[in-house]
């Protein structure tokens, strides 16, 4: 039989992220029969490539999405808002990198390696997670499935492109002029919009995404909620305690997180055998040697589409507790290659299709 | 009565502590009759000045400590090892920042707002901690004065300067190299002498200090080991549990610390409440108004004694657990100015004066 070959879209192809959806699908295995990059009108003209063609990007409006199978989108969470549904109606699936649908119960919130029988019965929309929870459970994950998963406390330390082009090009304008006896003028860290605005350069900002009442940020809450929702199916399971500190720190490219976790009692787990099921762990790469100074690092992860793993060891004091560090390109793992996974595995799966009055689940409240 | 005045002598003057203890010792109210400067011989015959005055740098020798009252000692390990006992044979008492001390049962491990009651029955040396837990310990000890202390879980965000003023110029150099299209070529981080260097510009290193067996660091050991002395008065305190992880970034003055604690049970602890111990805490400035984005940053704690602490908030989903973010300069309150306290502390209990004998109990093993 004929392979079967998908139009697909690229929803806000110009961005940090964007770039790196055109590049992630030119090395995927989705068949492409053809490609459309679309974007707002500010970047609409611009002529990219994709395969070597050259590919005009073209404004988004509802009928781009006419004839398209995929669209993999990136555009923010308004775009996404206005534009997934339109798509959906049009019989399109989306995968969606922004957050305005994760924790819709009529979406899937998917990570391939954790929890993709999750795509079947999609409604056309699947939700991409955030950068900072897809590697942490991409990391859990073959523990949980060793091991049992009970808690999780994680400290952050989230590099600047999270907040993407502008935010990275800020912090190295910010570092040029510290070096050279200038003032930096921060006008989009911690938050594009928010009132105030600090250095990064040299810096920590303890703020990522805007704050709710309770004093967590909009980031801690949603590595909370993805994480329950991934790994347990419901963004409020109690299956599993999760609690974090997300902290914005001066490195271009590359999350870290410290993670500390419990196990399910009485499973036997230790380090060795928690370094075990790591090093066999789908999308996992453990880089423990301490003897070597071996440990995950931003610089090494940068540009690879792993989950790098490291400083395993146990909590001496308490039972069941260990401790890792997980490093991963939160562009790719974080980003872009995860969406360009969904869609592989969308195609492997024969999942490419929009049930009938799915359009109807998004229909704006 | 006349005031007593003191000689002291400054051990290891021209490094970056060193030139900050020369800073604190002249802001401060010990009253100083003469002050000596005491470095390795390769700074010997550097003039500095203190309170206005040319002091010429001296090779430090078992001799240079005749006649001396107090030591402010911040050249290293095997510094202080070498020639702490020497300045205590000759009536000194000395304020050692270096980590070879610490964990001996005859040196309190002094932070004053915590337990400046443990000076009483010196035996002449007393310990300055480590720079990472000072910060934590002056945050914590009033939250463990209102509502107790069971555990603690960190995970550090530790400035480049906490290696050494050519670590904080490395980062700098490094960072300027990246910013130029440029190689970079770590030598000291992360950790001098140790085997394999790593760039910490626009990266992240979990690694402080030498490794141990167990997979943690030196670094983290101290932390847990110190604030059990500190806190409880035993290393091996079972009274609360300490864990946590030690990651260098590239930050050149102020560590960071994402600091996960539980208060006793049945306490009543609350944010709120907790916020208020915190605003009237010992050497604590309490910087939380997420609404107006107000929390502790590096580049606003540099330069600065306290110890700022912000992002308070509850662990929702279990009782007693809270979070916090501390930041301090890690060369002031974490090394030079709570050295030059303990001394202040020394001088107003009257304690600058070494027991008979006391020498004694520090011969060489």
């Amino acid at each position: 039989m004929t392979e079967r070959k998908y139009n697909v879209a690229i929803l806000g192809a110009t961005g940090a992220v964007g770039t790196r959806l055109i590049e992630q699908l030119e090395q995927s295995t989705v068949p492409v029969n053809t490609i459309k990059l679309l974007a707002s009108s500010r970047s609409a003209g611009k002529t990219l490539q994709f395969k070597g063609q050259d590919v005009t990007v073209e404004e988004a409006t509802a009928e781009s999405f006419e004839g398209i199978d995929i669209v993999l989108a990136s555009g923010g969470g308004s775009v996404s808002q206005r534009f997934a549904p339109e798509a959906v109606k049009r019989g399109a699936v989306v995968v969606d990198n922004s957050s305005y649908w994760r924790m819709n119960d009529n979406v899937p919130l998917i990570v391939p390696e954790v929890n993709e029988a999750a795509l079947r019965g999609h409604n056309g929309i699947i939700a991409n997670p955030n950068c900072s929870t897809i590697q942490m459970v991409v990391a859990l994950e073959p523990v949980r499935r060793a091991y049992g998963l009970k808690r999780v406390i994680v400290s952050t330390y989230q590099a600047a492109s999270g907040a993407g082009q502008s935010a990275w090009q800020e912090l190295v304008d910010e570092t040029e002029a510290y070096n050279h006896g200038e003032t930096p003028h921060p006008a989009i860290l911690p938050v594009k919009g928010a009132e105030k605005h600090y250095p990064l350069a040299y810096n920590l900002l303890p703020q990522i995404d805007v704050f709710e009442d309770d004093g967590y940020t909009h980031e801690e809450w949603k590595m909370i909620h993805e994480t329950k929702k991934i790994m347990f199916g419901d963004k409020n399971s109690k299956d599993v305690k999760v609690t974090g500190t997300a902290v914005r720190v001066p490195v271009p490219i590359g999350h870290g997180e410290a993670v500390y976790f419990e196990t399910a009692a009485n499973t036997g787990a230790t380090v060795a055998g928690i370094q075990k099921v790591l090093s066999a762990g789908a999308g996992v790469v453990l880089e423990d040697d301490p003897q070597q100074q071996l440990y995950p690092q931003p610089v090494n992860a940068a540009g690879k589409r792993e989950t790098f793993v490291g400083r395993v060891r146990a909590d001496v004091e308490n039972d069941d507790s260990f401790h890792m560090w997980v490093v991963s390109d939160n562009l790719l793992k974080g980003a872009a290659w995860n969406t360009v996974q969904i869609a592989e595995r969308l195609v492997s799966l024969d999942l490419v299709a929009v049930p009938a009055n799915a359009a109807e689940k998004f229909n704006s409240l």
